[in-house]
């Protein structure tokens, strides 16, 4: 039983460290180049803030799960793990919603505020950004059942 | 000791309904109307889907707030509470953070998308969000609190 929970919550990291780092690799490769009357036009995820603050955080949730990997089961510092997950989870969240809004307005664009849609000219750069934000999102999930599961784990003896 | 635990929980409760509930009146009470040109143009909070976001989040995080104050001490469904709380402060987090990350681009615009800033237009309604996204922000750093403290109070007597 232990032994179970313990493999669980492994496997559940493992997934959580695949799904940051992936979302980080996939939103830093990705980059076009369009022609438009003879001038060049770059997209990079470096020109919006909100993607930039999408990498770096998580590059902070994949190299804290893998931080937690490595954490000997006895160690004194998984009492600080759950009040840590819930810092990252909050973070992440952070990280997806602003890059979704950002790339809301680069797919939809916003007609009252004069803010043209760019996917059309940049259709591999999105797509890129769009499997970056579904990583992300997927990230975002593993650790909220991270900390539901460990909520559960804790409060069910207590309580029941 | 017990008497004073359920008094800070309380008091952190109802500052959360009071951030969520007035960041919703503050962002939906923002409204501008300018003419350029002889022609009206407004600003409402409507026109920009993560605000609705951010608007129905806090009504959500404010009715659950509201709801958690008049929860007696020893129903069973304090059980459930700590889990909803880190429900609430996800959902919170990314409505802050969506507004903010379109706020950011209504005040400094993107130069790369075209995306032209439009709160020199607007000043009244970009002041009014920014209110809006501050109380918003509070209503997040509570409920972090919150959990915190829960995992505390919880993981203590059996850790330590």
């Amino acid at each position: 039983m232990e032994k179970n929970k313990r493999a669980c919550t492994l496997l559940l990291r493992l997934l959580a460290l695949g799904a940051t780092i992936s979302a980080t690799v996939v939103m830093v490769t990705s980059h076009q180049s369009s022609t438009f009357l003879n001038i060049s036009v770059d997209a990079k995820y470096q020109y919006t803030p909100a993607f930039k603050f999408f990498v770096v955080a998580n590059v902070i949730g994949g190299v804290y799960s893998l931080l937690t990997l490595f954490l000997p089961q006895k160690s004194m510092l998984w009492r600080l793990v759950v009040a840590l997950d819930v810092v990252v989870t909050m973070l992440l969240t952070a990280a997806v919603s602003a890059a979704a809004a950002i790339g809301y307005v680069g797919k939809k664009g916003n007609s009252h505020t004069g803010w043209l849609p760019v996917c059309n000219q940049f259709p591999k750069f999105c797509n890129h950004v769009t499997g970056a934000l579904a990583l992300g999102f997927c990230g975002v999930l593993v650790y909220m059942v991270i900390l539901l599961s460990a909520i559960h784990m804790v409060l069910n003896p207590l309580l029941l």
